[in-house]
């Protein structure tokens, strides 16, 4: 029998390109002009499944953008793992900070440059091709099914219902999701939580038109000004959330919980210097990665209003908009924390404008157990792969189906992450390494041995 | 011989086809790649010159856009009015807001539609079809240079410099300028006092890369966020600017002249519906009027960064943008404020980032006497066309060259601008009601006359 490492090396030209014809395909599920490339990405990836082996392959309409589903099924009697991952992508914006085309990928440094390559075009190809391995050896030890969705990057809006709709169809004894990071190249990990998220559109108005800033300025209320003293209004000195009840439900850790998570490795100078930021900056009292990790979060995620092209330009803007992004932490609610926002943010706004708050996107957070089989089997085969255990960690990031995932199908997901945080996700030249792309390959089919071993 | 209103009513049509064709040019100083356009118009601005019957009319080249220079001497021993225009515009944007295409003129309502309607096309068109019509009836009292630039909205960067140079050309007893407003069409005024202007723009870089914001919000420091809280600091609660020493050479009224300026009329429930806003807003202790007139300002006038596209990019931006500037009055200096303000900017900004200030524009704010021969014939010849002695005003807006050539050319300058505040200047939809456009031609020969008389 050939091994995954064999398998790996005689096919790896054709695994990269089978991957860049994926990412060649733009679909950005924010963008409504992508509607065909969401098409062309699904009709892709289920000509990829059928190609590895898939049965039952078939592509789901939903409210919003479809999902492919496919299935091996070899016994009833042999646990499932219900492979979850998905085929859109961020808009690759700001364009002319890429180093090449976000859309056709480049191979520099051993790294794979193009939007997707690591999220999570690139991570889920990993799960093709161990697939295709176990089918192409005869050595799948379970049945295995694939539910690939396109609007993760916009919060799975429709994926909740489309779960609800075929919980028969997905009935699985674990999620098995590639879509999150390892602390480094040599340093494995597996994410065992992961923030919620709730993320607005604020629009503020004042006069109806723009107005000469030299005839009304100073006299008629700036809604860029507004805005800005609106926003620096919700955290306050020491980098707290200030908007009422924001922290009612958040987790606190015992100084025990704290002491263990701090043993996780983490270089704060490497960090600011990958960043190339002189200090780093958060809620007053707590490290880096309890920031991100076990802390909630508040970010302009973008901001606009006014004149904004070259030279100048002398007005008093009509509107000024932004986008503002909380992320969550164990026990926050999404929903709760959407409309606290809203109420709070007209609350605070002067007589002399008009606000409107929009709610984009939103997701609960997710904590996953260490104590189960499917980590014991993670544990063990990222160990066989990388020669060290894995240390648990908590994730800054969400995927706000998750929780959705165990409400809806009664099943705890397993984040076997791949990606690296200098990968740049949803950034400028997203990359991802071509190591941590085969090592995830050669992962894969060690975690289905050693998970149906331990269920059996 | 004809009358200036018998030749304004048989030459109407044309007056309007021939300023139309100007304001087809988008003649646009702030934006490059419209320089094609500055020198089509300066082109155009020499032929309709000689058409009017000026003489040495000659296009000069300056570090930055040409100025267009065009005499018509009569005689050594008689006063000398120096009419000073600009033909450049404001940018258009935003597009979508206009009702019809801003380089295509259109009238509705009464009124020209177009960018430069008003600002300054179409009030120094009404001197070249005055200077027509007194070359036309032999009746021009008195000598008549022209100096017409194209980068006032800009700032007027060459135009001093330009000044300098030909000390001896420009030569004049008094500098005519039309680029201001009259209180309303029914209340004649004459505008005695300008804001100066410091223009600046700030870039605030956090991390090297747009961030995932789930796995860095929170721990490191948002430019957007930052620079919200940045601006927000510029005003306290009483809309007071909190730059330190941003005060201490503002000219301080006396009550009874407070007093004296708040008999000019205004009815602040129109002013609020005319912009559709329910409160004013601005410098605790002022009146409207007050606060653009004789208090300084500062506003947002564009700010930008991050995501700011259709739908949800969960981004940490790498940096952020705005464009601030503040109105001055008399005796801030303009150099001294930009330097206030990039020291303090500077000095306010957080370890976790790093500030760029750069200055864009400015001027000093210009005060005009009332007691000059020049006040007089304006006065005198807007009653005549109105019926109504002008009030004196003071006007938010800046027009920066006005004190540079009092000092370079040592001349005051009158200004006498038919304008009214809802002809939306630097605005989408700006207009210029006809009726202003032929008062104003009408004026302008009367003003010659009583001025030279005076000067006699």
């Amino acid at each position: 029998m050939e091994t995954i490492n064999e398998f790996i090396e005689k096919n790896k030209d054709r695994f990269l390109e089978e991957l860049f014809e994926l990412i060649r395909i733009p679909s950005i599920s924010a963008k409504p002009e992508h509607n065909e490339d969401m098409i062309k990405a699904t009709e892709y990836i289920k000509e990829k499944l059928l190609d590895a082996g898939a049965e039952k392959v078939e592509i789901f309409s939903t409210d919003g953008q479809p999902v492919v589903y496919g299935e091996k099924i070899i016994s009833k009697d042999l646990p499932t793992v219900l492979v979850y991952g998905h085929y859109d992508v961020q808009p690759a914006e700001p364009f002319e900070e890429w180093d090449s085309d976000p859309f056709e990928p480049e191979i520099r440094d051993g790294k794979i440059f193009a939007r997707g390559a690591d999220d999570d075009k690139g991570q889920l190809f990993m799960h093709f091709k161990a697939f295709e391995y176990m089918n192409t050896n005869q050595s799948l030890p379970c049945n295995v099914k694939f539910m690939i969705e396109g609007e993760e990057e916009i919060g799975s809006p429709s994926l909740k219902d489309f779960c609800k709709k075929n919980k028969k169809m997905l009935e699985a004894d674990i999620l098995l999701v590639s879509d999150t990071t390892m602390i480094a190249p040599d340093v494995p990990s597996i994410t065992v939580g992961l923030r919620g998220l709730s993320y607005l559109e604020v629009e503020v108005t004042g006069p109806k038109r723009d107005l000469h800033s030299g005839l009304y300025g100073g006299a008629v209320a700036n809604p860029a000004n507004i805005l800005a003293k609106m926003i620096a209004s919700l955290t306050d000195e020491n980098n707290r959330i200030t908007l009422p009840g924001f922290y009612d439900d958040v987790l606190e850790y015992s100084d025990e919980e704290r002491a263990d998570m701090a043993r996780a490795p983490f270089d704060l100078e490497a960090y600011k210097k990958e960043l190339d930021i002189k200090e780093v900056s958060g809620e007053e009292g707590y490290s880096t990665l309890e920031r991100t990790g076990i802390r909630p979060s508040l970010d302009v995620n973008g901001i606009w209003g006014g004149y904004t092209d070259e030279g100048a330009k002398t007005i008093l803007p009509a509107k000024a908009f932004a986008k503002i992004s909380m992320r969550l932490v164990p026990h926050q609610d999404s929903g709760k924390i959407d409309k606290l926002f809203e109420e709070h943010f007209q609350s605070i706004a002067p007589e002399s404008v008009t606000v409107e708050v929009r709610s984009l996107h939103g997701g609960q957070g997710y904590v996953a157990p260490t104590d189960t089989a499917a980590y014991q089997a993670a544990s063990k085969a990222m160990e066989k792969t990388y020669g060290k255990k894995p240390i648990p960690t908590k994730s800054g990031g969400s995927i706000p189906i998750m929780s959705d995932f165990e409400e809806v199908l009664g099943i705890k997901t397993i984040l076997m992450g791949f990606g690296l945080d200098s990968d740049a996700i949803h950034s400028p030249n997203e990359n991802y390494p071509l190591n941590q792309f085969f090592k995830g390959i050669e992962t894969i089919p060690y975690f289905y041995d050693y998970f149906t071993a331990l269920k059996k």
